[in-house]
């Protein structure tokens, strides 16, 4: 089968490893990006959490110990609260690895690239898909060109704002939803030390939350770690916020001393770089008859906050490779299949990552959000297996998303219970503070 | 100020007769389709439902009289069930009126037209906007050339595939949602009987849920029904449900079977008739700077089983209207106060189209739902003011949406809690039907 995959992004690329280790298919996989293999002075420093659903997919794919080696590994996460104190949370069973994006992406291309019938086009862009021949239409960013490449099988990894969905949804009944949050990042960086170490705690993911405004880094293996810096769209003084050296320094020096000390030229940093927004995207159907079939954030982009986008991407090309050898015979079948066994559980990883994007910002206003989260944790100390908090049950297990959140609903509700029977049992406010928190975590941001 | 709408359907030229009755501005309406007011042979037979809120919109601009006399008032729904048997539901204070899409369009335009500084262009499709001019642009379907019309202000009153909506949000950060249904409708006719009289009662909405698939019908005065055939868009066949003679007359015989006594061709017309999609849009925001703006279902498309979007559409231009007269000097807060205004009402108003739709579908099935449906109108008698089924709220007042949702929701939560202290009471099982009712009254179809 020929097989054209639109994007050599980590969905791509490891969807290219998955199916090309079978040896069965032609696989041409193209990006408008330069070839991520080569050594280029701009890369971006930008840094994934990769948990156990992503190293057993790496796994799968025999790259688990390559990539380990070159991560680094979190065993919990920092709080750093407004006066400097501390709070830890370990990560439990295995924790959290911290990845550069690009370092990961040369892995997977390389890897893929050595794979027989496997070849990468760099500096392609996509700019339509024929969905009934099917074909994709790409222009030459250097040359200036166009080209069609016909195919049995094309495939959308080309992110959320996936040209091939556009193509395949075009004139077609489609359900599609598109949400944002009224909260952008900017991503900074902090320095290793003088002598080259870290200058803060480098096993652990390190956490500022300031209710509307919130930093959090990533340790690197060259002593520095790179911060993301979330702030609301609109400033208090204009639509932009921190669009001046004042509003910046003011920002930094009022909510996050720390970080001044750490990097003097963070504010500078700051002003420097680009807002990204934050885009969540719900969509069906993921394919069309035989030809089209999309992957990753171009079916299911989600906020980033449980740093799952790359798991669940991840996820997704092992089903899809896995459905396709089931009903080899019957290829809409097979892509029918895969939205069934998958889109149930990206819905659910979508809403949990609007859930914890709330949460996030909570932990720092709330003494309620903070009690529940102690509760939860001491309570899976207690039970065991038998209680765990969401947060593991997405990143230390590979229980579909769809059960965990399921099994987090009635854990909250247990909890909300508990609360209420403490309540009656000893007089203890307590308990109204747990349930109206349990029910506030409910409530969806918009 | 030069104002270009975009879109001469109902809420295209009811806005303009509300903006243009001020004679402070300078109109211009555009529409791909011709003048409504020419008598065309080929005119679609499409029946509306006008409540009260419509009726006060048309009130508003002084037309109530004339279009209420053209009008067919219906006082309640008549049930058809698949033994023949009938069952009413008076719709009480004010009814609902049945009109013709196409009448009513005419009358707008004409009483528009009529507006000095209004001036009306048919068969120009709008292809683009410049949101920062503004400008729109329009092709000249006879003709064949293009021109760019300048203004003020340019408003999207084109429908759920609103071009100005796609320009406007072309590179923005906007939340858009669309849904559809897995059910489509075809339009029928039961024509008059031989001495040219109504062949069932004229003064009713007849409506025949059969689970799956469903007939409703509105009276027309010449003595005509106009009827929506709604069906599954898969058939247990294949692909499309109804696409052969056997299918559409095994389809008609075995649950509609009076339906093909009072019109025997209605099979045949059922296989002419193309199949239309039902779509759902909620999207945000509403406007662009001081330039852009939409209304009716251009922001806000809902499934028409409540029969609200002219209602909808109408209460859009008046608040517009409204809110522009109020801050005069600022038009972006202007626009801004306008979306506050009526988004959670049309917001509202999507989730009840989709709640009723599963509800007219159970209608047939659940005994349960029709046990509801009573104990509400019960209710009504007995609590007067002070209960007031969802139904009605919707039809006989002009309560926003947003407030009808809430106290349906309340009503449904006592009405649940009777149900309970009925069953602790009298040890019935209906208290456990009637809170497994109200609960699945909350489900969402998607």
């Amino acid at each position: 089968v020929n097989i054209t995959i639109v994007g050599a992004g980590l969905a791509g690329s490891f969807l290219a490893l998955c199916l090309g280790q079978r040896g069965e298919h032609r696989i041409d996989i193209y990006d408008r990006l330069p070839d991520p293999t080569a050594a280029t002075g701009d890369r971006s420093s930008m840094n994934l959490g990769l948990s156990r659903r992503g190293l057993e997919a790496l796994e799968h794919v025999g790259l688990r110990d390559t990539v380990q080696a070159s991560a680094v590994p979190m065993r919990g996460r920092l709080v750093h609260d407004k006066n400097g104190r501390l709070r830890f949370t370990p990560y439990g069973d295995g924790g959290i690895l911290a990845i550069g994006r690009d370092d990961l992406s040369a892995t997977l291309v390389r890897a893929a690239g050595e794979l027989p019938g496997v070849t990468f086009h760099f500096g392609l862009r996509c700019i339509d898909v024929d969905k009934e021949l099917p074909a994709a239409r790409f222009v030459d960013k250097q040359a200036g060109g166009e080209f069609v490449a016909p195919s049995d099988i094309v495939i959308g990894a080309d992110g959320v704002f996936s040209v091939v969905r556009r193509a395949m949804h075009h004139r077609e009944l489609a359900a599609y939803r598109q949400d944002y949050l009224e909260w952008g990042w900017r991503e900074l960086t902090i320095g290793p030390g003088p002598d080259g170490s870290h200058r803060m705690a480098a096993d652990v993911f390190h956490l500022w939350p300031r209710g509307d405004s919130m930093v959090f880094a990533h340790p690197n293996r060259d002593g520095s770690f790179t911060c993301t810096c979330v702030l609301p769209l609109r400033g208090a003084s204009g639509p932009e916020p921190l669009a001046s050296v004042d509003d910046v320094e003011t920002h930094f020096r009022e909510l996050f001393p720390d970080l001044l000390r750490l990097a003097p030229d963070i504010a500078d940093q700051c002003l420097r770089r680009p807002t990204t927004h934050l885009l969540s995207i719900r969509t069906s159907p993921w394919h069309h008859d035989s030809k089209v079939v999309l992957v990753g954030d171009a079916c299911h982009a989600v906020y980033p906050f449980l740093a799952q986008g790359m798991n669940a991407a991840f996820e997704d090309c092992i089903e899809l490779d896995k459905c396709l050898r089931t009903h080899a015979r019957d290829r809409p079948a097979a892509f029918a299949a895969y939205q069934q066994a998958r889109k149930r559980n990206t819905d659910a990883l979508a809403e949990l990552s609007e859930r914890n994007f709330s949460e996030l910002r909570d932990t720092a206003r709330s003494r309620l959000v903070r009690l529940e989260k102690a509760c939860d944790t001491r309570l899976e100390r207690l039970l065991g297996g038998r209680w765990m908090p969401l947060h593991s049950m997405v990143t230390n297990t590979t229980m579909p998303y769809a059960q965990a959140e399921q099994q987090a609903k009635r854990q909250r509700l247990l909890l909300g219970l508990l609360g209420s029977s403490l309540t009656v049992a000893a007089g203890v406010p307590i308990g109204r503070g747990l349930l109206s928190t349990a029910r506030s975590g409910r409530r969806r941001t918009r």
